[in-house]
């Protein structure tokens, strides 16, 4: 008998997400689901270390890590799972008594190398069964204390920028330095890195994906500045393009409004229900009326969480919805290659039904 | 035809170790090698970016990015790689004209999901053959340039040490504020953080992995440093134990010498062909004659390049041997749970059939 699908958006506890993950088992035919990829190891049991894993049978959920992380484990695991120190992953799973009534192991098949697939299978003497990741569909749908925290990453991560701008001496700092700041200023928050920031000045800024270098931060130049932190395990990401100098270029003003107002379009259109491939359609129009739809060669967005990159898509070709409890990014761009760059990120929440913008740091143009 | 079984430590520059991959793909009866691994990758390729994969035939070798990475692969990839740039990886296999070719393509297993090797078997119509990680092991031996780069990557490591000593204020700083500061140091210098740095006071030093809390740096404790550097590409690692204050604990005094001579022991043993085991078991031998032997719980050290973990590995269970190009860490510990630890670790490397120590930093008891 087929379970009917239950619903993602109303899983805000551990036990609703694990009664989900049995459900999917159930329609899987799995007696345990292997959860390989740390990401989704760490949403469902708070662990932070380096190496943990997770199975989850019809009856039980085990929390599997080696002796290095056996003191904080205790510390930090959700009550939910039993935690089991090994000394060899396999070994381990060997002598397990709960794997005795296992036959058919479902894991995630895009984190598994096919080699420790191979040799689980092997040494296990189990049926592994190659499965689409299931926690990372419920990783989308945000409750209100998971929301709390993006919140504060993204209260740190404002503070710091307004910080780091006060320091800017054109002529004096590089990329390199100041995104070094950033981060010394992240670490001493208590927070953490989620990804290096992008600090680029100049023809640099033309980058999407610049990284930092050692090329000195001018005056008359825009300074593009992409910084996220980390705060209890939950991330935060802002891209803000200021002008270093007085006086703006009247091209860079214009470029510069032309991205603020595809923004400020795209998030006024969000509204739960709708299409993703749609928002992102509302800002690249506007930027295609204007002459510049080929230099935005990105997507409008992504949802962001335990992981910088998470679904949904907001993009020409994503398949997502907007839906309860999403946080996502929605970031266009204008790059004029070899000259300069703009872009601008915020973050947007859906709660309670409503959108609400969680990015509090001004749009106006920064001059310094 | 069985090729005779190339020597590995040969092979000192890239011409070389692409022959060494063919005469593997020989035995292995493949018609090209995907090279999945990012540090596999970098290293063969010179490239620093995020996302990039080798295919090497037995014509050609091919270096494939993703249009972000279009202008820095043309600077950073060697000669040696035709750069093709991807818009969706299967799409453009499936076109490349040098993919007709090819029946059967061997991948390392222990590194591409399960998923994507499906993937491409399926959309790509060849024989996808799990294979043994061959770079890996070309890896182990390194040529001078890549000596000099470890050591260059040294250098800077015990020049920011020195400075971060100078910096501590006890009962001022906590560990996460000298992490930042090693990190910011690194990152000014123009290197890059190939780990997160271990600085544990107190109690915490009895965490052979402790992460950097909030634990403020007092007097009177031990300091257990454990840092590296990387620089174009090549990892340095560094560990010393100081303490705090004038008078260390006599015991204190006796665990650190203890440390010191199980380390001292195993580096005056190298030899090359000895095997990596026996290395390790000075080391514990001693440790274990003066009565600390359950307190010493990992392996003496590991190899390091590209990564900072990777062949050979010095450990009871070791099968590898010591042999020319290795450079490796030595580094013993006693960790005594809830009260203190020491590890004093140092890079070691063989360069003309001789072993030499790369890390200058003393060894004297450091006191601040």
């Amino acid at each position: 008998m087929k379970t009917t699908e239950p619903s993602l958006t109303g899983l805000k506890n551990l036990k609703s997400r694990i009664k989900y993950i049995r459900e999917k088992m159930d329609e899987l035919k799995i007696d345990a689901y292997f959860i390989y990829y740390l990401p989704n190891v760490s949403y469902l049991t708070g662990f932070r270390g380096s190496s943990g894993f997770v199975i989850v049978t019809h009856n039980k959920s085990y929390f599997i890590t080696d002796s290095r992380y056996e003191e904080e484990s205790k510390k930090e695991i959700e009550e939910e799972f039993e935690i089991l120190i090994h000394k060899g992953l396999t070994q381990t799973l060997k002598k397990a008594r709960f794997m005795r009534y296992i036959k058919r192991i479902g894991f995630e098949k895009d984190w598994m190398p096919y080699g420790v697939y191979k040799n689980f299978e092997k040494e296990l003497n189990k049926k592994f069964v190659p499965c689409e990741d299931i926690v990372r569909k419920i990783r989308i749908h945000k409750n209100d204390s998971e929301i709390e925290k993006i919140k504060k990453a993204q209260r740190i991560n404002e503070k710091i920028f307004e910080e780091i701008i006060d320091i800017i001496k054109p002529d004096k700092v590089r990329e390199i330095d100041l995104a070094a700041e950033i981060e010394y200023k992240i670490k001493k928050s208590g927070g953490e890195v989620p990804f290096p920031p992008i600090v680029a000045t100049g023809s640099n800024s033309a980058l999407p994906h610049a990284k930092p270098g050692k090329r000195i931060i001018k005056n008359n130049k825009p300074l593009k500045i992409d910084m996220g932190v980390k705060y209890k395990g939950f991330c935060s990401d802002m891209t803000r393009t200021i002008w270093i100098g007085k006086k703006p270029s009247q091209e860079f003003i214009k470029i510069y409004q032309i991205v603020l107002d595809a923004q400020n379009k795209a998030i006024e259109s969000i509204k739960i229900g709708m299409e993703a491939k749609e928002v992102d359609g509302i800002a690249r129009k506007h930027i295609e009326e204007k002459g510049y739809g080929k230099f935005f060669g990105h997507g409008l967005g992504h949802g962001i969480g335990i992981e910088v990159h998470e679904l949904p898509a907001l993009s020409p070709l994503s398949k997502d919805k907007i839906e309860e409890g999403m946080v996502f990014t929605i970031e266009p761009g204008i790059y004029l290659p070899n000259r300069f760059g703009v872009r601008i990120e915020d973050l947007v929440c859906i709660k309670n039904r409503e959108k609400f913008v969680i990015t509090k740091t001004t749009k106006n143009l920064i001059k310094i």
